[in-house]
Parts: C-alpha cells; structure tokens; sequence
C-alpha cells in the first residue's frame, strides 16, 4: 500500500536567505522547483505526495490540505487524525531520490528518520502517525529523538546525504548545482549559476551577462 | 576476507582553514583525533586500515606506507602493485560510521564510491585495486566517474552523509559537535566549542573561559 508523503510548503516569499542571490519572483519559482522535485522522487519511492500549506493554493492537481496554524501545530493535528503510515518531507531537500526515500519507508523500525544541516529534521518516517508528535524549529533532530524515545517509538536514523542536504543559504546550492538532476537544477542553470573553484571550497556565483 | 583500508594523514601543519579557530598544535592533535575516528568505523566495517604519508612517523601500531610523492602518485603507485580490493578514505571524515562503510564495501557493482563536500571525494571502494587510477584535488567526483567509466568498471555512488561529510572550515564542525560520537568531537568539547543558534543556521564559536 502507498504511503502518504505529506510536504509543508510555503508559496509566498519563501527561501529568504537567498535573498542575496535571487529576486522574490526567483525565489518562488525556484522553491516550487525544488517541491517538485520532492514530489517526484516521493512519487518513485512509491508516496503519494500532498501538500500542507497555511493558505489555498493550487499546484499541477496535487491536494492540498490548508491549515493557517504554524507548522508544527498544523502537523500535529494531521498527525492525531490519522492511524496509518505517513511520510514527512520538507519541500527543499531538492537533492531526495527514490531510493533514498525507499530506505525510510521500508526501515524495520517503528520509525526513521533524516537530519538536515545544523541539526534540523529533513524527513519522518512514521509507521503509525498518530503515535508520534513533531517539534520542528532549531536543533529539531535531538528532539524527534527524544519525543521517540517518550512514545516508546524505536527510531531508525538514516544516513542520506541526498535527503539531508536543505537548500536554505548561498553555499547550499553549490551541492544542488553538482549533484542536481532534476528540475530546480536545470532552473539555477538557466539563471546563470555556476560553480566557481577557488583555492578553498567550491562556491557559487551568478553570471547574469547572458541572461 | 577482511579489507585494506588506506587512509592518506599529513601529521605536520594539516588543516589549515580551520587555523581561525585552532592554534597548530590543536590542529595537528585534531587531525589525528579525526583520523583515529575514521581508523575505528574502518575495523567496525571488518577493513584493516593502514596509514599512506609522505614521511615517517609511528601512530598507536598503525601499520603506516611512507611515499614523499604527491597523494595522486602515491596511491596509484600503491594501486598498480595490488589487484585486490582496497578501501581509501580520508582522515578528515570524522563522521564515518562502521554500517555506512559497510555499504560500501559490500557493493555489487566494481567499486563504490562517496562523493565529498564542493564535489571532491571522500571514499572509494575498488573491488580490485589495480583496474583504477584515482585524480583527486578540484572536483574529483565527477572525475572519478568518469575514470571508471573509461577504466570499463560499473560503480555505484553510495549516499552517505557522514562519509560525505569531510571536516575542513569552521562550519563544518557544526555536523561534528552534533552528530560525533568519538575522539575528535570529545576533543572539540574539550577545547571549549559549542553550538550557538543565531536567527540563520547554527553555527560553533569557541568559549575559552573554562580552557
């Protein structure tokens, strides 16, 4: 049976710490981009991907569910509701593949679970949803782990590069650009990203002469 | 049959970009606490590691190649010679863990491989040694794929996090105080480093009060 992959997504301004590299017009389109390429790798995974969003907005016939509440409120209600398995997976880790979506759900534990950069949550794999209650913001991976521990939940940690990567700043995008394959990739390329080797790490700088 | 990890150390002035926030001996006894870390997860993972420098010195009985070539000439010289299966991971991956460098050594394809930070790598598992040349430096990822590509050998890239993750700048060892479990984040601890969460990404800062 599918499991359901529940994405939060914010349509409006989002992705304000690449302020400094993209334009708001950008950055919406780049943040649907990347949703999409959550949704499509969810989709190989064998999910059946929805959005949660804090207002009605409609995207290529995928559901929606609107809730105005923050976001952990608004999880936590779905959560209560609902008995069965349930995947939950931000909207900017661009990098997520089928297979490494597959490593959560199919984990033997009650539940898994991905860090993201700085000791955030990336995804939740939850066997029973309403068994468990989320508490995104700040260094959400030690506490997922405790309220696991709390819920008497045994938790797999799943060590995924690609679903731990999040694209939130400048320096997060030199990842995307190199192992990118998907839409929101190909979208930094049209705006005239490229990678840039100087004598320390790879960065990221925009060439806008040609577009 | 158990696996001969070669792990490339330079014991003298290593990691330089973290000399903002580690005077040089700190950084020479970091270097080794990190590679000691990745000596662990290699025999976790049933390999014998074993050390490749370009100078003489003695660590814990570590069986050590001393070659005064470059890395690249160095370990294809140490390639050439053997055609059995080999690991190289780097010393700075402090985050390596026994199960994750068992995926890799335990690949079906010809080698296996794990891409690093900026596009570099971080390990590559050679199911017969002989048969590839490594190229590091710059973005080595890609041209190690292409290598074996050219070398008519199938290679499979494993996603792993905590191999990917490679301890260069101050910014990586956010990823080392929250997720080490060795020598080398104890060490961070002892040095006085902790966490700070300002409104972006956490990041470490160095509290020299109680040192």
């Amino acid at each position: 049976m599918s499991v359901p992959a529940l994405i939060p997504f914010k349509p409006r301004n989002p992705k304000t710490r690449l302020s400094c590299v993209l334009e708001l017009p950008e950055r919406e389109k780049f943040a649907q981009m990347m949703m999409c390429d959550v949704v499509v790798a969810a989709r190989e995974a064998g999910c059946e991907p929805f959005l949660l969003g804090t207002e009605p907005f409609s995207f290529n016939g995928l559901p929606v569910i609107v809730d105005p509440g923050g976001l952990n409120e608004s999880i936590n209600t779905y959560l209560e509701k609902n008995s069965g398995s349930l995947l939950i997976i931000m909207a900017d880790v661009a990098l997520a593949s089928g297979p490494a979506i597959r490593r959560l759900i199919t984990t033997k534990a009650d539940m898994a679970i991905v860090p993201g950069t700085g000791g955030g949550t990336n995804a939740i794999y939850l066997s029973s949803a309403d068994r468990f209650r989320v508490s995104y913001y700040g260094m959400s991976f030690e506490k997922h782990l405790r309220i696991a521990e709390e819920c008497g939940l045994s938790c797999e940690v799943v060590d995924s590069f690609l679903i731990h990567t999040d694209i939130d700043e400048r320096e997060d995008l030199v990842e995307l650009l190199i192992h990118g394959k998907g839409m929101s990739s190909r979208y930094l390329h049209e705006l005239g990203f490229v990678l840039s080797a100087d004598k320390g790490r790879v960065r990221v700088v925009r060439d806008t002469s040609g577009t």
